[in-house]
This record gives structure tokens, C-alpha cells and sequence, in this order.
């Protein structure tokens, strides 16, 4: 049994956290915070957990005087906000889940331009790990501040990692068409996500722009050995969640996709939450539940491989990938509280 | 004023062809035909329309003995079913709009190939038109058989084909990953289209393998001037109507999104119906109209040509494409009934 | 040909109004205006107009010099908002057709318990006509002011209307269990309209409280000859548009469905917009229309009158009847511009 | 540990029984069973289970020889096809709970002529109880046949039981206004369910003459002591699932809502799914769980109770009420498997 705290708890990728938390065996939860709802009963925020969830919500200030009475610290917050709380965390030898983007990419320098930040945590970059514990399990086992992943990312590492490793496709050819629900734009009331604004119509927007592409570039261009870059076009679709994310390739070589599927198979054979599918993917497939689904096809005529793979933008996009993460850390099994 | 008739008129495209045929003023409509609800009311079919048109269906075999009574026939039926009305009506003398696939691919062999269909009319092929206006306007004038491309077709081709015409991308590298709204589907009833089963969800289908696929390289073909090939990936979205495709090519030399804005502004001057736009796209913009947005960005890190495009599936990818070709036919001005 | 100001042109209902009145042939628009978006073009506002509507919005202050220019003036502000704008119209002779809520009711202080805003334009309401032509074309012929319905409480009255006046119901009895999309609720950014608060949901509100109550109750007392009230709830439905009002009511004699039929359909003899229907009632019949449908059923077990009616809420329940109302004030076809 | 046995497993509500038995503690499932779908994987049928339930669907006939392995047999059939299942598991001793209809109403007459269908298991009315625990936990711990109770007639009853019990309205005056989600319709493919046609729109539906009448007439009828009628009038909203009951009745006396929100809190004291609650409800707070909400108010100005509330169609009115019967009869702690 540990014990923990969520700073940052009710947005979408808290209340998931929350939600999930509550019913795990070996969690029990100390405080959750939340600086615009302050002394609210959580199940105020989110009236479907009356009864369920109705701790009291604490300010971050106060949450930081009972970090001597946790295990682990999971921040949800928007990228820039999460520095002070994971260094205090840390100092006090805490371990840390950060969902927020501060600590993912390795590179400050990366950082800054992409999100117009300035890092104040550089010092603790190297005690932090890209927490994809499909690529990265063993360094998560002996880490305390674990990046959690974003997730648009998720599904684009996921998707292409073992191409890239294995030479399947030609790195410079990378072209990855992502699909999301709707709370991927956060909890916040902006006249672009209204349902009488964004319902019955399909949008692009951060053309080779968006901040989730230099977090894919960092773990593609370790899986390929080599610095590359790719096309990420990301896309909001008017449903709740969920992400389905549609990436090609130029094969160098005459491939099948018995072959593929073979490869990507074996790459994730100890991964519990990855399903390699001969089907099409669906995004139900996959909604409320911690997988990523991955379906492969080649296009003959074109020398092309597509990959799709899909998950739930608040799962494995976010709270169900930090709650593997908190099972990996603390040596439950990976699946606790995620079937 | 031109008469008309309508057979297949109570399909999605047969619907929206009558709802707009109706308020068109130089057109007036002899008979609307339907095998599946011969002699009942088209409101019947279609409840929103009673009291504005309430014309009684007729078989299409029916249909066929009024033939001397129309200056213009629209046949909108799934593929391999319009063979016969067009080559009864092109030898009565009467123009023939096919909504559907049947005259859309100038080679047999392709065809047949693509829809595992016998190919019934090959002497015909050489008397259509592929009737995408912005395109081949001069052809369609003269023509007595227009073949009114299908929607992701439309989307794509409008997209792509002044890049491909002045070399702005490498023809071999040509990605279309498009999106949907469930109308595409057509008016059927199929487990995968119940509300039940699409809702909250999209979904890859199709994958290098969609019949939309020789269309598109048909006519990008001819735009480069070689024959090539392209990606084409479709996906459902859970919206009635709409579709978006983000098409995707290597430029082959240093450009600037605004000398590329300016070849597209100049190809399209003379088309009523494309609007070349800075802003992102959303397919509402385009919903219940026959416009084709398109816009133009440039993946700089990737040297990479991103235009989307947007249009309602069955309007400009449809039933407005077939009355704006229909416009051309007779002489009118090229909007009328259209906006 | 006559010239139009709109006041508060980017809200749903007037954006409904704008893209209606640009198609209608004997208007001319003269200005747009809007605060929030003070010197932007319309199409900006609303991108789907881009090339339709290309108009510069202008302040409401600018909007009052530009009077004398016009022969009818709209304004479609929240409740409380239009006085001002009403009544220089009115002092100027300018016909006004005002879609908000300040002059529906003939009673101030009704007005005043209801909205908690003080009435200013007392003496204007003897010269304003409740602005539902089924009941009042007569009236409102010659009026200067007309003060157009809600959406809710178009559905309701029209349901019931007939059925008060000609005794079919007792008219203590009366219950509206009213269904509406979400634009209802208007175009502001509140967390409650964000798509991912309520979409796949829907929820009563304003239950025995809506400010669309005393407005149905004015008018269905009229109709019955005495003072009544009824139970009026609201619910919101995740859709764009459209509102259904399932309407019960204890019958006090014997009466059989053709009976009340037949009374339904002579009261709207007259009335191009009410139709009157056997089946079923779907909002989608009447989307983008500016019809109400109406359905009636007895339930012979409970002795109970229960009607239907649907509208779109944007339409019937807003701009469109302001478009019907401006064609009676000028003696044009009540149906111009709205078929 | 019990084992278990499901016909009829792959319509919704069977798949929402398959998903939430497979994980509740105390159950091994010992058979699915589908004629529709025999010998395929469930998860097949429901690629979303992938990796979670593979189990090979059987014909309900092999189901039978099966009998004797399990302890309890749920049955989740359309109308009329459960009787045989039902008979042979009783005769065999095996506990049944039906989800079906067949043994819903205690009286063959009055099923007889709702559902037009002869029944065929007379003499094992009087075995079966009516498994709504909140009102008759009691009766279902001693029962061999539970018969689980509608979607619509949970609501409605859990609505407005307290009030005929207490006598806190005028039972003469019953209207109940019920909102419901697609899947309420059942998995199969009929064109009205299309997402194309059902999608943006609300419909009212089996006016006066919906099949789930009798049966609110029956436990309402019981909690008054007299027989009585009610008007019931169902709706479809455009989404997956949830139902949202909005009950009217005429105050025979002056009540205060704080005194009738008493009356519930005690009638419900021992009822772990019922949530009195204060706010309005939306059925996104109960989606995916087995509560019931229920929110009260009195309309003053027209002396009437309007009580809503609120459950999961597939959960609370199917699926997660069967397990909660379930649980009572073989002693489990009621909750388990369902929170």
C-alpha cells in the first residue's frame, strides 16, 4: 500500500487519475489538489463520483506541506507549472509522475523553443525518464521523476519505434496523421471547443507545428540511431476521446506484411497494453482502457508502409500510462488497476 | 427551363440533388424514380420534405419510357448500375450526369480491376467527360455524358492537382490521408453504420485499397503529365457529412507558402466554388455549400507541402458538383441553385 | 427592395439572420453590427461566409447613425440589452423586429420578476406585437415593434393553442417536457456548453423556472380566455439544433384522435409553416427549416391529450420567423426567402 | 466462486454483463453463448475485449447441455424467446435471472396483449420476482427466476415510488417523460438506428402504447396499493447510452421540497445506487455506472412534483442491476463487481 497525491486533479487527465486511483488495491490517496477549485469536494467538480470520490480539494501550496506523508507525486498541470512542485518532490525523495510536458523533452534548449518557456528544472533533466515503459521500463524501475508521455505521442512512438529500429522504413520519410477527441484540448472554456463550435465538423490545426512533434522526434531519432525529423499533422475529431494516429513510411526494401507484423510482434512481446491487430483499428477498440492497438498494411503500388495504432487519449495518453508508470516504480504488477 | 429526371433519387446524393433541383430556377422536374419505394412520396422517403416535395417515385423501368419528355437525365446509383439508363439515354439524345462510379475511369481495364465489375458501356467511355469543373469546364460543355467524380476524389484532385501541374512536390511522394463524415457510407443498413457502432469513434478503412484510389491518380496523372501513383488512406468520422484531406508531398526545391499561395490563387481564378484560404480548415465551413476550401502550409524541418482541403460529400462531392455540371451543360451561370 | 440593419449580428441567431436575409430578394443589407468583433468582417466571425458575407461588423453606436438609412432595424441581444436600440428605431419610424426577450411580455412586471432587469421602454409595450404570425399576422401587419417569440415558447404555443381555445384540454393540466439542441444556450464560452461537458448526455435545467414560461402562459392564456399556468422544463440535447416539445394535457371529454386533428388542421389553414402530421416527430424534419411540425395522440387509458412539436430553434424559434415577420410588416409572401 | 452461464450474449446488454462479469471476483464464466455468432470469439464480435475475453461463442442449444456445470444462468434475449431457457435452468434447479421481458409482468393477460405474444411459462409466474432490489431485495434472496427490470421502468419507478407510497402526489396524474441513448434500441441493424439518421435529431417514440407501460404501472400500482395508469412517453437522443426520466404528478397538499427530499433520503437509506441529489442531473454523471440518480423539485405556481432521474440504460436498466440481483441472491456484498 502507498500512499499518494495528485496535484493538478481536476482537469480531464486528473479526474482520470482520480477515478483510476480510487479503485487500485495497493493506492491510498492523500491529498488532491486543485488551485481553481479550492475547498470544493472533488465530487463537486465531477458530480459522477458523489459518493465515490468527495475528498475535499486542497490548494498546491498546502499539498506541498504533506509531501512527508507520500509515496509518489503525480502533477497534472500545463506545461510551465509543474518545476517547482517536482523539485520539491524530489528533494524530499519523493518519486514523481509528472504528466505535465516539463520534463520529457531531454533537451532544454528543445524546451524553450518549443514552448516559449524558460526550463527552471535543468539540473534534474538527467534524473528524469521518458516514461514509455514499452521502450523504457528498466530505467523507469530506478527512477524518481518519470516524464509521463503526451498523447499524441504515445501513439505515434508506439506505432513507429520498431519500423525504425529495424530499418523498415525510410527515417526521412516519416509522415504521422494523428486524429483526436475532443478533451485532448484540455478543460477549459475556449469558444473553439464549444459543442456548438467544434460538433458535426473535423479540423487540422499545429501544422508542422505542434508541440507533441519534437517529443516524437526525440524517441524515433533514439530508435533509429540518428537525429531525424517528421511530419506530425495533428487533427480534432468531435467525439470524447480517443486518438487514432495514422503514420507512413517509404520502404527501402521489398517487405511483406507478414514480415512487419513478425517484427512488431516479437518488439512487443512482454508489453501487456500493446495489441498488434490484423484488423482495422476503431478508436472504441480501445476507449477507457489502458492499450494501444497497432494494425499494419503495406501499400504495394506505392512501396509504402501504414501504420495505424490507437488508444484513449486519458488512458494510455495520460492517466492509465502513469498508473503503469506508478506499477513499474513501485514493483506492482504492471496491469494492477488498469484491467 | 430544362427538365429533368432523377433516377436512384432516394440515396443521400439522390436526396440532396432533389432538395436543391427543387429551388433551382431554370429547372424543372419530370420524374424521380426509386426501386426500393416506387409509389410512394418522396416525403415519404424523405419526412423533412413533405409539402415541398411530395412527388410520387416511379420504377426506373418507368422512368425509361419518359425519356422523351427530359433534357437531362441524373443517375445516382451504386457503381455497376448505371449502364443501361446512361446508353439508353445517350442513344434517346439526352444528356446524362452518373453520379455514380461507372463512366468515371477512362480505362476499362482499370474499372473493372478496381470494382470487380464487368464494364457493360466500354464504346461510351470515349463520349464522357470527367466532370469536375475546375478541371475540365471546356470538355463539359460539349459533352453528352458527365461523369460526376466521387467526393474523396473531388477533395484530393481540387488539393493537389496545381501542385503536381507545376512541379511544386515530388509526384512519387504523394500522401492523401482524408476523413469522412458517415453519410460516405451511402443509406444502407449495415451493423458498421449504426449510431451504436460509429458514434465516439473513427476509424482507418480501406486501407491501399480504396476504388477512389485509380480516380484520384487518374487525374493527378494527367496533371503531371505521367503517370503515377499515390497513398490514399480514408477514415469515418462520427459527423453526418463533410471531408477533409490533408495530402502530403516532398518539395523538391526550396518554396515559400506564399509563392505556392499565389499558383493556387492564380489556377483556381476562374472557380467559383474553391476558396484558397490561410487559416486552417474545418469541414463545417464548407457544410450545405458547394465550396472546396483549400489551404497551404509548408513543413519547413521536413521540406514538406501539407494543403488541405474541404468540402461537404454531398454537395461539392456530389449532388452540387452534378447541378454545377449541369449548369455548364446547358449554358447557365455556373452558381445558379448553388449558393 | 427594402434596407435592413442587424444589431447584434454574430450571436447564433443572428448569424441564422444574416445568412438568410443575404439570399432573400427584396432585402438589402445596409450594416452588420457587433461589439465583440468591432471591425472584423463577418467571414471571420463566421468563415463558412468567406466570399458570401464579407461584410465589416461596426459598433451598435455607429449602427445608430446608420438609421435613417434603413426601413426596418433587427436586433438580437440578450435580454436587457435592446431598449436603447428599440426605442431610437421607434422615434425615428423605423420598423423594429427585435429577436430577444425585452418586449414579449406585455406586462412589466411579469417581465421585471422574470429577467430581474428592470423594464425601461415602458411605454413601448402597447406598440409592440407578440411576433408569432399563426396568431397575430393581423397585428402585426401594422405594427411598429414586433417582438419575436423564443424557441421554446414557439414550439409550446403552437402545440397548444388549438387545444386551449377550443376547450380540448383542461387547462390546469398542462405539462411541456420541451427537448433543445445546444446552441439554445447561445454562442459564450461557459464550461457547461464545451463539447466534452455535454456531449453523450443530456440534463433538465431551469426546471418550474425557465424565463420562457411566463411567455407561453401569456399567450395560451389568451388563447383560453383566462389566466393559466403551466409546467414548463427544459432539457438540453447534444445537437446542434432543433427542439421538440412533448406537450400533455387531461382531456375533459370524449374526443378521438381525428377530432382534434381536424381542429388542429383548420386553425392552421392558413399557417404555410405549421404542418400538421400523422407520424412520429423527429427535430431533423424540420432542421434548417423554418417549419413546426406538429403530431397529436391520445392516450386513451390515461384520458391525456399529448402533442408534439418541433422546430428548429435557430429557425422557426428565431430567425426565420423574424424573416416571416419582417415579409408580413412589408406585405411581402410570408414564405419569401424562407423556402 | 460461481460459475456462470449467458444466453444471448453478444446483444448489448449481454456484452455489458460479459464485460463486467469477467472481472467481478467472485464468478468463473462458464459459457457465452450467441446463435447469431456461434464458434466465433466474443472478442471477435467485440474487438474492443481483444486479449480480454476470446471465449468461442456456443449455440444456445450446446448452452443447455451445459446446464449442469454452472450455478446461475442469465438470459438476455428479445421478447418472447426466453421461455424455453428459463424453464429448463429451473427444472435443472439453476438459479435464472432473465433480462428479457418474459417474466417481467406477473399477470400472462396483461403480457399477452402489450407484447402480442403467447406466453409460455404460465405457471412459473408465480417463481419469479420482479428484480428491482431497492424495492424487493428481500423476495429476490429467496427467488429461483429474477426477472430484471426494464431501462426505462427502472427509472421510472425508482422515480416515483417514495411519492405514490407516501401518497405525495395524486396518482391520477402520473406523466413520465423519458429520454433515452441509441443502444436502447437494441443491437440491430435497422435503418431508423443509422447514424445517418438517428445522429442530430430527437424523436418521440411509441406515444401511449410503449411496452415498458405495464410494467411501471405494475410496481407503481404495488406501491400505491391501487391499481393505476400512467401516460409514458419515450424519446431518442443522439447518444450511446444513458436515460434521463422527468416525472410529473399533481400535489395533493402543500409539500415543501426539503420534507419530500426526506421522504426519499429515508425511503433509499439502504439502497447503495441511489443517489438523492440535490442538483439537476445529467446522464453523463451516472454513465458507465449502477447508480440511479434522483433530483426533486416542486413547481409552486401549478401545485406539481417533477422528480428526475437518471441511470446507464445498459448498467442500472440491464446489465449492472443483473449482477446486483445476482449478488443478493448468492449473498455477495451487493456492490461487488460494480463500483
Amino acid at each position: 500500500m502507498i500512499k499518494i497525491g495528485i496535484i493538478g486533479s481536476t482537469g480531464y487527465a486528473g479526474h482520470e487519475l482520480v477515478k483510476r486511483l480510487v479503485g487500485h488495491p495497493e493506492v491510498e490517496i492523500i491529498f488532491l489538489s486543485s488551485n481553481s477549485y479550492e475547498n470544493q469536494g472533488f465530487s463537486e467538480v465531477y458530480p459522477a463520483l458523489k459518493g465515490v470520490v468527495d475528498n475535499v480539494l486542497i490548494h498546491s501550496e498546502k499539498a506541498i506541506d504533506k509531501f512527508d506523508e507520500i509515496d509518489v507525486l503525480f502533477t497534472a498541470l500545463p506545461h510551465g507549472l509543474s518545476f517547482n512542485y517536482v523539485r520539491q518532490a524530489y528533494e524530499a525523495g519523493i518519486k514523481v509522475i509528472d504528466l505535465g510536458a516539463d520534463f520529457r523533452l531531454n533537451d532544454k534548449e528543445i524546451f524553450e523553443h518549443w514552448y516559449k518557456t524558460k526550463h527552471l528544472c535543468e539540473n534534474l533533466l538527467d534524473s528524469a525518464v521518458y516514461g514509455l515503459p514499452e521502450l523504457w521500463k528498466d530505467k523507469i524501475q530506478s527512477s524518481q521523476i518519470v516524464a509521463n508521455p503526451g498523447c499524441y505521442t504515445t501513439a505515434s512512438i508506439l506505432a513507429l519505434a520498431p519500423a525504425l529500429k529495424f530499418g523498415l522504413v525510410d527515417p526521412y520519410s516519416i509522415v504521422i496523421d494523428a486524429k483526436s477527441g475532443i478533451t485532448g484540448g484540455g478543460r477549459k472554456t475556449d469558444l473553439s471547443l464549444m459543442f456548438a463550435e467544434c460538433n458535426e465538423s473535423v479540423k487540422a490545426y499545429g501544422i508542422a507545428s505542434h508541440r507533441h512533434t519534437p517529443e516524437i522526434e526525440q524517441e524515433l531519432s533514439k530508435a533509429y540511431g540518428e537525429r531525424i525529423n517528421v511530419t506530425f499533422t495533428p487533427h480534432l475529431i468531435p467525439m470524447q476521446r480517443g486518438i487514432l494516429a495514422t503514420c507512413y513510411g517509404t520502404l527501402p526494401a521489398f517487405s511483406t506484411e507478414e514480415e512487419i507484423y513478425s517484427i512488431y510482434r516479437a518488439f512487443y512481446k512482454n508489453a501487456p497494453f500493446v495489441r498488434i491487430r490484423q484488423e482495422y483499428l476503431e478508436t472504441r477498440f480501445v476507449k477507457d482502457t489502458n492499450f494501444c492497438d497497432i494494425s499494419i498494411r503495406i501499400d504495394i503500388r506505392t512501396k509504402r508502409l501504414i501504420v495505424t495504432s490507437s488508444l484513449d487519449n486519458l488512458v494510455k495518453g495520460a492517466a492509465g500510462q502513469a498508473i503503469q508508470n506508478m506499477n513499474i516504480l513501485f514493483g506492482f504488477d504492471e496491469k494492477e488497476g488498469l484491467m
